[in-house]
């Protein structure tokens, strides 16, 4: 009766990139988790829609806040916390007995993931198991078309939720950029890009590898408007024979 | 006849990890290439080696020189130089014969990935597709049981191949840290590391996913070997409900 939570990463978004291994995973799902927001569908559930056995038992996970923005308020936490505990007790739900229950997870499971809340709070309980995804960025920048990283670059990765000041440094400092959490943030991150002189080699990307995916540079998007998924990239320039 | 040249990333080793797009192309593959060290065999061709037709037309390119060095030396730019535009003409004969030409890439192609100096002198002459694979440090971070960023965590990805007081600096200043090109640069990695107050949250991860995984804390590691496919990594503490 030890049945397992499998945290299996998706990928960027196009129903292809899942690995072998998460492909094999879903389409054996007898309980599949995803997370989403209120009222909006999944785009996990979205991207492995075609693999879902017909007699799939769904746990929806909605989020009772936004995941955008940086929150000091306690009140935030807490609500979160409440949140992630509860999802956990769903689970659990199906492992006691004896069901495996594979949560979806958009790009990589580890990386800024929200399953790494559920992780934390089910490791030394029950078996946990982590497949690995192409994380978006990779999706992103390959679809830029430009390589991310060449020879010694240094590749920094900023959540766009951090403040202004401490984005323009970090900008500054970086061979090479991913800038997540983009959305709402986006004129924050086109100013603190323009303090760091990089706005001219930026690349915008919406949805990459999705449908509706958009590739711009930066400098040629005439607006700030950005939805969740998407992600500010610089290519690095290093050494390159 | 227009042939295409695709450079399809592998994942981390686990043969499962590769996506199911690049699944598809492999096993449909007429011309497959690689890179390896000379008189080595190639980590790519293994990782795919399951997949490839029996009839499949393999061009290996092997390295003239080691790439875990940083070199400041013209002549080794030069031999570089001369081995991409050698295998790209290798390449080529394929293509203008009307045949795709699969490379097969560790890890993603467009992260600090040989595929690169392909890509760069092919675009532009014949049709090139990247299709994007899990990083071998996103296998890597899954190995050691730990994500690797929460919330407003800055990730810094290193090439070891820095030199010790960049290194050391960058750490210093960094949230969740990548080390790649580890190898022998170990001894360099572990001082920075200490200059930074960070070898007691590090893990070394070798042969990440693949036969021969092996994941320890860096405290624990008594020595500084590390073979080529080495990393070290420090997971973020970031805010966490
Ligand atoms: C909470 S993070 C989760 C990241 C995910 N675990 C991963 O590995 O990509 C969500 C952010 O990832 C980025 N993102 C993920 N996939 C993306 C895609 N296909 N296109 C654009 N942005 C993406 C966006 O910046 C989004 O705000
Ligand atoms: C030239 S870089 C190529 C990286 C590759 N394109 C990727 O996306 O992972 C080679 C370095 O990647 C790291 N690496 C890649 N896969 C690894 C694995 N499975 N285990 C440990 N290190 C790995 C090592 O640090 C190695 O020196």
């Amino acid at each position: 009766m030890t049945a397992t939570v499998y945290g299996v990463g998706l990928g960027p978004g196009d129903p292809e990139l899942i690995s072998v291994k998460a492909d094999r995973l879903i389409r054996g799902a007898g309980v599949v988790a995803y997370f989403h927001k209120a009222g909006r569908s999944s785009n996990a559930r979205a991207i492995a829609a075609g693999l879902l056995r017909a007699d799939v038992v769904e746990i929806g996970m909605d989020y009772p806040v936004t995941t955008e923005i940086a929150f000091c308020d306690p009140a935030y936490n807490d609500a979160l916390r409440g949140f992630y505990d509860g999802c956990v007790a769903r689970l659990l739900t199906h492992v006691q007995q004896g069901r495996d229950v594979i949560v979806l997870c958009e790009g990589d499971p580890f990386l800024y993931g929200s399953f790494m809340h559920l992780h934390t709070r089910l490791t030394g309980r029950v078996p946990v198991v982590v497949v690995p995804g192409i994380p978006g960025m990779a999706g992103c920048w390959t679809a830029t078309g430009t390589p991310i990283t060449w020879g010694d670059d240094v590749l920094t990765v900023l959540p766009a939720t951090l403040d202004e000041a401490t984005l323009a440094d970090r900008m500054g400092r970086a061979d090479a950029l991913v800038i997540m959490k983009v959305g709402k943030n986006m004129p924050k991150v086109r100013r603190a890009l323009a303090a760091a002189g990089l706005v001219g080699r930026a690349f915008y990307v919406e949805r990459g590898t999705m449908p509706g995916e958009r590739v711009v540079r930066l400098a040629d998007k005439p607006d700030d408007d950005a939805p969740y998924f998407s992600m500010v990239l610089v290519p690095g320039e290093g050494r390159r024979p």
